[in-house]
């Protein structure tokens, strides 16, 4: 592997994770190449093109679009691409793309990537070159998956001010199921409820704490109904662990059993408390 | 009533919302009083006390407790204010503290009071002079409050750059319930279920969507279980129809009927859009 600073480097994607991923490798790689049909993200990068074969030069590839477009575009990928080319990706849900990712040609490496950043705002426009900055960015080895390619990988994840972390694909999938994919769809059930209540002092009442928990609910919907689809299993248990906890809070409220639920309710704010002091001394 | 700016007011409680309140009224009334057991937020005030009796001189009198303290305060309020005093409150849950001003002696008027702002943190040490700019404040009326009293409450809340919002207790109580109490307890249910799985690799993974979705968590809880337990059933009854909604997705993710879970995700997210559209003309 070449070093960061020598690599060609191209994108394919260039909505918010892609744009934003350019904005912050700049300066920091050789060329940067963007690969989207839709040209609006040309500024961000040094040559742009809406055709897959420009990809045929570049050192390192990133797939940056939603994840059933990546498992389409990969087979694609690994025969356009130059002997010894790394190509990774921003995807979601790793158990399927590591499994497309393990068929690529030997002549290719591989790494399967998901940075834990993002917002529910899309497209190049959203583009912001800090995103990265912080978040954990979790790193998937295939079988055959050269240590050289996994150092580089790492040195581009710091190079963006992102912690690496290497996971299973399953360890990945059960863990974003839980922290990521059930709090987008427990964001979009509060707004459902919402809208089917068709009561107009709803919104004039709705405050921060209603904007907050609805705020998922503004995502990008081929994004996050591939993200949904693509984790169908872990996302269903977490669904039904949610469930359960719910229906203790209710069945305690319905009891009125209230030294019971004051319980509960301090528990949940002495964790939050534990996940906010963890999170300090991991990112430190 | 006496105009604003010659008015003395008293506020009993004084964590962030009654601190809050002090500092947005700074300048705009004659005098500031305030009564705590805790004196940390003496320089918010003009003056300062641990006796209730001290609000004897106060032309209003606002109760910034947790709702049962509300409860428990205001026969001894309306025992110890001056003839003609107005007595409010910010409380969140306005059926049964309607019904005890409504016992109030006639000497007092009284105009219920809600506010739709906050934040996650607690206590004078977290008191913001902006808390109430731009939010929507509910007002009750009780069967003999004045227009007087309603006139004097209005300039009340346009001074601190609220929007006043007249609402029956039973009225407002509903919609709290589905934009306000229900999102807490989602949050607190979806803290618990994370908690409970007890992986490390959660705290690693979790990001800004788990952050917002889990911050109501972290509320006070002496605060937030008055809160619940006194707006009971119309939470029940908002969790009810929150628990279809999130039923409803889970059988579509689990009979893998995608085309109609990504038509669920598509309405959630137009229906946040038309609320923040509603909102934006709403609050200008």
């Amino acid at each position: 592997m070449k070093a960061l600073n020598e690599t060609h480097l191209c994108i394919i994607g260039t909505g918010l994770m892609g744009s934003s991923l350019a904005l912050a490798l700049r300066g920091k790689v050789r060329h940067l190449h963007g690969i989207d049909p839709d040209p609006s993200a040309t500024p961000h990068f040094d040559t742009f093109s809406d055709a897959l074969h420009s990809l045929y030069n570049a050192d390192v590839i990133v797939l940056a679009t939603p994840i059933r477009t990546i498992l389409e575009l990969l087979p694609q990928v690994g025969e356009l691409a130059a002997d010894g080319a790394l190509i990774t990706d921003l995807g979601s849900v790793k158990a399927p793309i590591m499994a497309a990712m393990a068929a690529l040609p030997p002549r290719v490496q591989a790494v399967g990537g998901h940075p834990m950043c993002g917002k529910e705002l899309s497209g190049a426009s959203a583009a912001d070159p800090r995103l990265y900055e912080g978040c954990t960015y979790v790193l998937c080895a295939t079988e055959r998956t050269s240590q050289a390619a996994l150092n580089f990988m790492e040195k581009l994840v710091r190079a963006i001010g992102a912690q690496p972390l290497h996971l299973t694909p399953s360890a990945h999938d059960q863990a974003v199921a839980q922290v990521s994919h059930l709090p987008y769809l427990l964001s979009v059930a509060l707004m459902l409820s919402a809208a089917e209540a068709d009561d107009e002092r709803l919104w004039q009442l709705a405050a921060s704490g209603f904007r907050d928990m609805s705020r998922l609910a503004s995502s990008d919907v081929t994004m996050m109904g591939d993200v949904v689809t693509s984790n169908r299993a872990a996302l269903l248990s977490a669904l039904e662990r949610y469930a359960e906890q719910l229906a203790k809070l209710q069945a305690l409220l319905s009891a009125d059993d209230e030294a019971a639920l004051r319980t509960k309710l301090e528990r949940a704010r002495l964790a939050r408390q534990a996940w906010l002091d963890y999170r300090e001394r991991w990112k430190a």
